[in-house]
């Protein structure tokens, strides 16, 4: 690396679009990139017009070498990555090393997971920054984004959500979960997202269809794996039934905004952005 | 009704084998029973044997009426029923004015409007009692009641699994978790646990199995819808491939002892009652 030269973006790139969005975002701003993707999780396609190469995520040694060896000083961490199992893992020689700093972490919630790995990067020379640090308007902002606009059930089975995600965030499980008329249909858990919609339509009563809520978790790095709402979270929510999302501004991705909102259109669906400095008072009401 | 006759046991009958179970348990103890099966719900087979009638769950005044005419005192509430919406449930004259006086807790989670139809209940002059007053045998005890015993991965598991579920209850959601070596695989909300267990297979991990964790809500008033334990759930814990099941000792019902039991030696997994008087302190360790 010439030492006159800012260094490269290096990007973890777990599964989808935002991993090549983040790419694209810091080499317009005349920024060079590195990607290293996470063997069974990054999307080929996505990666090919950057610079990258896929590492299994237990090769902590190679991951290391390769962000090094292309000049990488910041990181981000994107896309989502199912947590591996401990045999899933084979970690290499760094790998075992990085375990062992770990410690019992690895073995807790996601957080301290996340949060442990945060720090090992930054013991390594790295600093880890935030996807919406170089995609600031992908951070969802407060209020409604769409045309459609909750109604006084909607905005009650939100308070319920609310409440219920903050327990959840409270033991390290999901963000998310779906509210109709009171009830609580599903929780996120290892599913993810759209998997916990795909199983909402039967659980679903007659009448006003229910909300999925999204929120950030309360000891959350906001560094690494920030909930994220796309085009494709709007059309599962649309086949679940639901009437609208509800999400934390300012901790919540938008990927693809445009895209998003107009299938928010298209579908009838209000997308709302909750503050988070009053979302704990709203919980409170339940 | 006769003057020196002991009152019958009346039972408001959900789905599954248990109602069918108190209903002959009642008789054996040489007691009266009436059996009211919620349409849509209870099983007919299992309710033919007793004198019942099937009646829509909002037709509250002929329910009322129903136990009164068959001089029922004690009443029982056993047998999984999906929480209607309040357009499914179309209240007949009687159902309104009682839904009037449950108001707002009819719109808050499972307990509080459970808690709110035990009180109504009541108020109507009947005396609600738990199904385990009338099959003493059914609660489960505490320690290992399977040949197979949880190894120390199991346990971990099961005190994340603790956790979860504490939390979940304090929110008012559901009852039971899945936790595969520290990982969360899934959360039980309103498609039940064995709706739960139906979609871990593909979310596992390689390796040791995960265990199933269901408690009692802190909440939750104990004379309706404990959680149940029986050979269904056993069948449904093994296709997951759970190595086990941890449960609260005292505060579940043990369905078909013998068969769970069998069941479960059978397909060697672990069946475990948690002392609920430590368990939070196990929930601490994590």
């Amino acid at each position: 690396m010439d030492a006159g030269e800012r260094p490269a973006l290096g990007i973890l790139a777990g599964g989808g679009a935002m991993p090549g969005r983040v790419a694209g975002a810091a080499r317009a701003a005349g920024r060079g990139v590195f990607l290293v993707g996470l063997d069974g999780f990054a999307d080929r396609t996505v990666l090919a017009p950057y610079p990258h190469e896929f590492i299994r995520i237990g090769a902590a040694g190679r991951i290391l070498a390769a962000l090094r060896a292309n000049g990488c000083g910041d990181l981000v961490l994107v896309g989502p990555v199912r947590r591996p199992s401990l045999l899933d893992l084979r970690p290499d020689a760094e790998g075992t090393r990085i375990l062992a700093r770990i410690g019992r972490a690895a073995f807790a919630g996601d957080d301290g997971l996340l949060a442990a790995v945060v720090r090992v990067l930054g013991e390594e020379g790295f600093r880890v920054i935030g996807a919406h640090e170089v995609l600031r308007e992908a951070l969802a902002p407060v209020g409604l984004l769409s045309r459609t606009a909750p109604d006084a059930l909607a905005m009650a089975d939100i308070t319920r959500g609310v409440a219920v995600a903050q327990a959840l965030g409270a033991a390290d499980v999901g963000q998310g979960c779906v509210i109709q008329q009171g009830i609580v249909l599903a929780v996120e858990a290892a599913e993810g997202t759209d998997g916990m919609l795909a199983r909402c339509a039967p659980l679903a009563r007659p009448g006003p269809g229910g909300v999925l809520v999204k929120l950030v978790k309360p000891g959350q790095d906001r560094r690494a794996d920030l909930p994220t709402i796309g085009p494709e979270t709007v059309r599962c929510a649309a086949a679940a039934g639901l009437r609208g999302i509800a999400f934390e501004a300012g901790g919540t991705l938008l990927a693809e905004r445009d895209a998003t909102l107009a299938e928010a259109d298209a579908a009838g669906l209000f997308l709302l952005g909750l503050d988070p400095t009053t979302r704990h008072r709203e919980g409170d009401m339940t």
